[in-house]
């Protein structure tokens, strides 16, 4: 068992402190929404009153946080990680921020003596709450392997991509595929609407075959019915897809499609959309065919 | 049983036929490729010299055809089906084509006296040969209970979708989200490898989360492996982006991201790959970027 | 001077029957709304009661219709013009039509013994009525120098583009240029007003530089005051972007920004701007980002 | 006449410093790329070996760089403009970055006691050259007066747009609509061609009426002809297409077609294509189309 500073404690970070917190761990969090040191202590965790106090003997410093800007904040920061973990301290990041970040941040952290693995995860608030996300790392080989407890205890798969930054480069791939999924169904629902098909019915047929998806499974009933609760919202795919565009940049490589879908989720957004589902991206081609409600 | 007159025994008709004549039907082919006579020969068909001869005594006249023009001529020519067929039989168009052709060619029928089903499937080569096909059915409820001996010998799953067209229009859907979900898992691919992350391990992550879909289960292997013997021909999937376009203009909607994706699979063709597999569009992506072999 | 039968007499077709009259033709003319008769007898035309009429002793048989079913109809049918004009007649085809229907009705002409030009034209129903067309000829050398008299008086200039359906290419290739340029002004006015710029101002720069434009010299002062009189119907634009997808198709290039223009003119006729100048495509790209009135 | 620091003589900034000298101003140039001493020294311009020593007694100090960073860190840096030039300097910074950078540096500014103007140019090496640019001036009124002078030497129309970032603002809508005009201009081409037009006739015709455009008067001959020696190259196109990205997220608008033809851009750098002119967009989609030499 570990000694853990946990930063972070939101609508992803709060649960998964819980579970680190029954796996047996000891763990003190730290975090800027202080309601959610309530559930923490319940849980049988500690909590802090600053990031220095809260990562000043962990063995594993874990972040989870909005986006590059907040990570590199707290992690680089002067009353940051780097500057009050002890020495040898593996940082287990598991925000969601762009590739190059994770470098950087892994590059600063070898230098001052500590290890760094990026660990973005899928499965949303839900896959937080009943410990099952799925968690995509970056990192060296034997720093995956300490932190293989962790990870049991917040997901239920996981899997060592590659080097720094490559956990979020596969996350990066599956937020495109994912946005670009909702587009594609979204596209399908207004062509057989406005032809007078069954979109439920039609749906039915294309989850059962080639066209299935995860996505077709779990949300064609709740698109077709015009139900958008979160689940994950636009304003953070929108967040995402800004990371795509960061890392297709940082690659130089031209994606048309996942531009033309991230066009369509900023105009989600744009037009108000920001706290729905992201298959609310449905509502922006109504829209541009003039047939929302 | 029905007396079947059977028009099209190409690799999706032969197979087709074959099931029908071994679930009991009488089944009469007829077909421009006389090399299909063999098989279905062999099974215990029968064979015509002419779509009059084929559909005589047809209870139920079956077409499977490459596109419109091809339907249009064997059903509406002088020579076709609704100048020879008896009065009151049934026709079964599996062709994949646009809304607006089944429609019209259900209304003709109407008024000359004959029942029409609009029954395309998905499944492909495999599929068919199997007798596992999807089959989307527009039409009337009473025809497709005539249908249903007929769609249990080739199909696994068929439902009816709505009316005249309706079958066309959801298959259309579907052509849009399969091909979108290549070109999406192609960019997906071309992002992981540009920044050195291992895109068949990425892809594993992906196919068990919210980005899975029966393509990544079925084809990311063969697509990381760069296999793309088809399968389903991008030639043919052209065609189909075709009919989404006129099915689209027919609807006057506007789908964005299908257009981009059929561009794709346009460029796909004038490269050369018309004869791959449609997961080629990962090879259309690649030489966007300068990445081809 | 010669003996012209005119087909069509809409808002184009009529203004250019009275320049052709005026310039010592002799017009008989023939259309559907037969309002448009009062201008030209006035201006010393004749009129007709039929096709057959029109064209019984022409030596030039011009048409200007509102796209391909038509100018098939009226051209092809039994009682169209190539059942009735006098065996050498030269038809000249002013309609904005798929080039493929040009080139069939050439052929067709041809072997009746007709010859043939396509000849679309640009510059709207000012460029019309004030006799400065620019139009866009595909045919033969002799036919071209025979019609020099006719597109003298309709237009100010005429350039011989190719065989035939060369003309109703180089129009396509127009109209994607036009309705992409007005997409680009769109999001650029978007972009600048967002961000809190004067955008009467930045498209005065803009009009004055390398992005300068006809269409920025034009429309910039009333795309930026929102007034969107026709001018050039959406309607009418999106039916030319339908020609242009035909000619792709047709010609299997993949013009992806087209394509997406196309998504977006065709957005504009969905949300009921289709009576609107083309212009009007700022407010697709303003109700995309929320920002519509 | 002013006592002028330069930084950043580059084949824009050199002949913009010469022209300043021609028109009386003193003037000191600091530069990375110091072979471009000898033509300023020759003009009669002074060098300086730090930019400390450029701006030490500047009234006004002029930047002209690649890109923000390069901006920030001559800027902001500990070395840097403002930390060296006299209170009270009047910082017009020519460099095209994007717009939040440019108010940040004139919010520092401001604080530290200096006046800024962002004011980048559009007309290219040959428009510096020349001393013919346009340029996009941001800032508060009394600075754009007390500038004139010096856009008066160097530039032949100058506009003041707006507040700070606002001349930044301008050009990424400048370079938006000549990217996407490159494109559309590509793909009449590559439609002309595959049907056999002869498009450097159809683009006679299409320069002359509403599609007509600065880049088809000026560079529809070498498209044609397939000559890209820059001009303006891709890899500095690309850049600024970034630009148009960061806008538009930090405007919070969705620009579909610019993401497009960004995407063309970044595909043509991709491609090798980096150093020709920007006009080379016409390869990117020959090569989509399978039709590159």
């Amino acid at each position: 068992m570990s000694r853990i500073g946990f930063i972070g404690l939101g609508i992803m970070g709060s649960p998964m402190a819980s579970h680190l917190v029954k796996a047996g761990h000891e763990v003190t969090g730290y975090t800027l929404n202080t309601e959610a040191y309530e559930r923490l202590s319940a849980d049988g965790g500690k909590t802090a009153a600053s990031i220095a106090e809260a990562v000043a003997d962990a063995e594993i410093v874990i972040t989870m946080l909005p986006n590059h800007p907040q990570v590199e904040k707290v992690v680089l920061g002067e009353d940051g990680v780097f500057a009050h973990a002890p020495a040898g301290a593996l940082l287990i990041d598991f925000s969601t921020i762009r590739p190059e970040s994770s470098i950087a941040i892994a590059e600063t952290g070898a230098r001052a003596g500590y290890r760094v693995l990026d660990a973005p995860v899928s499965g949303g608030q839900a896959g937080a709450e009943q410990g099952v996300l799925s968690i995509m790392v970056g990192g060296d080989d034997a720093d995956f392997a300490a932190a293989t407890p962790i990870f049991e205890a917040v997901g239920k798969t996981f899997i060592h991509v590659g080097p720094h930054g490559a956990g979020q480069v596969v996350k990066a791939a599956n937020q495109l595929v994912v946005g670009g999924t909702y587009a594609l169904v979204a596209e399908a629902i207004v062509l057989m609407e406005a032809l007078g098909v069954d979109a439920g019915k039609g749906l039915d047929v294309l989850a059962g075959g080639l066209a299935g998806s995860r996505i077709l499974e779990l949300k064609r009933t709740s698109m077709v019915a015009r139900e958008f609760a979160p689940g994950f919202r636009i304003d953070l795919h929108h967040k995402d897809m800004g990371i795509v565009s960061d890392a297709a940049r940082q690659a130089e490589v031209a994606l048309p499609v996942s531009g033309l879908v991230a066009s369509l989720i900023a105009a989600g957004r744009a037009q108000g959309y920001g706290s729905l589902d992201h298959s609310a991206l449905l509502k922006v081609i109504e829209n541009l065919n003039g047939r929302g409600a």
